[in-house]
């Protein structure tokens, strides 16, 4: 990658973002959507083609290795000594040659390399071991960047009860942001897990999470999280 | 506004973009999805309490009268010449107030104000008068960000053979990415169009369509645009 | 209409029903979905266009005075003392010329005659007088059958917290059985209400209440409903 | 089963039948649909727990061996013949425990039991073999009756370019019906293919065939399907 002076970039996001909350906080943007009663974490495409290296979806290796896996580890922990649901979404395509008649790529190839993760190899597509799915935790195949666009998603959630997501994952930019933003239109509160969430470009993690904090929903620490998880609904 | 080094915010950004850009094209990202056979304009949210001083929701004016509306013009006249169809999206709530038992913003007042936004005042809602629909162009309701979402679009679209959408408007950050992401994921060629689409925060239409551009749909110029829709399906 | 020997079409549905039960028991259909702990009615298209004479969607009008009517006019109390929320649905376009280049009538209108029903023509398309919105009452303008798709219903009643949907209106074999159909789909508890359900055509009531109690929600009394709307929640 | 006076049935629903087409006809509804330009086969649900003897959702086998099963081959053969695309609907579920805190059957297993299609057992929801997918050929997973909500079907459709559905399989009261409803609803010129739609009660095919024929889509023959598939696109 060309030499990006990240703290430079950094610099000038941080003033971007200062004079934009200013406006928004004047204008009634960035207000807190809160959290709810009853929570599911929902954890994208952490699957091996997006957490391991060597793939063209492959993630910023140390923020995967260092903050998102660990924090990951964290949630889950929580998650499975209180009961909450646990939703690990992958993607993956039946079709995968980009000159068929006919495929469930839809037109996403012609953006971006779906064609690489082919269902028949599940090394790609699985959870990573590190985060692996424990019993009853259920496993959602999307085909698109959102986790509820064209998924079982929001009903499932709404049949269990569900009032809020905290989501987590890759990238930051795509498939985090569109479950993200699809989630609040679906009527359920939904947090940015902050330490959570990875792209594979510089600054796409800090943008991405200001708009969606100004618009879409709270970014909150992992701290935070797994103290509401562990107190929600008790007493 | 905080005072906010433009120049210093243009340059990090470019670097960023650049060296993001190559990783995403050694990695196979940023192609072309391209225009299809028939097209539709989707105008999103270019209504007064967006395009006129005086509102929250209030946009960059400078970009909005001498970029967004005057390129808005263009493409209408190439649609309005050629029977192509042109979708007018705007937003606004039957029941606005924060506290009431139901009401149709769902759980979005919670962190943007649109309850500034009532249905009964139709001034607030209604299609800036510069790009006013023609008989025959269709106005779209909308209560979220997508103009998909929760929306007949999809249906209407498909139904009346539409292949291909240019997507112009406001906000960047908001309603029009939300479009676009929707757009593709439903099986359309999706364009952002450059020079019509605003925001009202720095940096926020940079980091937008970088990202569009990079996953989800071609950003091409006004030009661009004007001269397909002059010229599809035409011998 | 021809005549239609109503007591021989009865007598054989009924025995038609009664062999289907028992196959349908002895298979583990039928069950009982049951209320939830938050309802809310969705009333489908009991707009003058369907509850009055003269109209293409006129319905039954016998059962439309003496039972729907009056049975809505009943749940309608029972919501407004308790503070449930009621949506009531209707249906209408803005483009009816069928040979327009773009309509938001699909292809539907090549099937029934949506183009009588103008969005300009208030009077058609406005909630039945007898059983007006009430002040907070959510009024919802749909474009196909189901009252869910392509529309914003879904999202804001699980905003609201909304778990039971007790759905009314007409007609059974069309909006209402779509409806029914969605709303469990998209996880919310679905009751038929009864006798405030109705058709144009002789059987059509009677079978989509016996497919729909089978597979897709709960057919009950108003009695049984008011029953729950005055007591649901209160220790 | 209980004894149904077949003969009877059958000549109170025709008669029910005409009486409601005298008015349908009158009113404008029964118009035709039509054949697009470029279709696919849907086929739902025609996997062996439906197919094959012994489950809770076997359908009725006369119908499916001697008329189902065949019709669809030969519209197979003239998919393949002609390049067309075909997608296999089936149904199943991760979570089967209905007592499970959270499982992807939703509310669905309140009414029907769902709860014995397990993923797990892949002999249960994989296609008959008798008309297996060939290469190419799409099969599509779904939670719910429609084949179209909760999944990526209109999605690809779309992307694909497809405008006309045939679609075949069972049962006529639920996912047949919902997928067919929809299909239309999403702006697809939706066909039910008459002797290819089987069911597992009496009268139920016959009702619903009648109700979607009216509203719907159109019912046709296998003849006209074949030789529609055999013909579209060839000048």
């Amino acid at each position: 990658m060309s030499n990006v002076d990240l703290a430079a970039l950094d610099q000038s996001l941080t003033q971007a973002f200062e004079a934009a909350s200013e406006l928004y906080k004047q204008r009634g943007f960035q207000r807190r959507v809160g959290f709810g009663k009853k929570p599911a974490v929902v954890s994208v495409d952490l699957a091996n083609a997006w957490t391991r290296p060597g793939n063209p979806f492959t993630c910023d290796q140390e923020k995967m290795d260092n903050e998102i896996i660990p924090g990951m580890q964290r949630l889950l922990e929580a998650c499975r000594a209180n009961g909450h649901p646990v939703i690990h979404v992958t993607t993956a395509y039946e079709i995968t040659d980009r000159n068929a008649p006919f495929t469930d790529m839809g037109l996403w190839h012609n953006k971006i390399p779906v064609d690489v993760v082919d269902l028949a190899d599940k090394e790609l597509w699985a959870i990573d071991s590190r985060i692996a799915p424990a019993d009853g935790e259920y496993t959602l195949l999307k085909k698109r960047a959102s986790s509820f666009h064209g998924t079982e998603l929001g009903g499932i959630l709404r049949a269990n009860g569900v009032d809020t997501i905290l989501v987590t994952g890759v990238t930051a930019c795509a498939c985090v942001r569109q479950t993200i933003c699809d989630g609040i239109a679906d009527g359920f509160r939904t947090i940015a897990v902050k330490e959570c969430i990875g792209d594979r470009v510089p600054g796409a993690v800090a943008w991405n999470l200001f708009d969606i904090d100004a618009k879409f929903g709270d970014v909150e620490t992992v701290d935070t999280c797994v103290e509401y998880l562990n107190t929600v609904n008790k007493d």
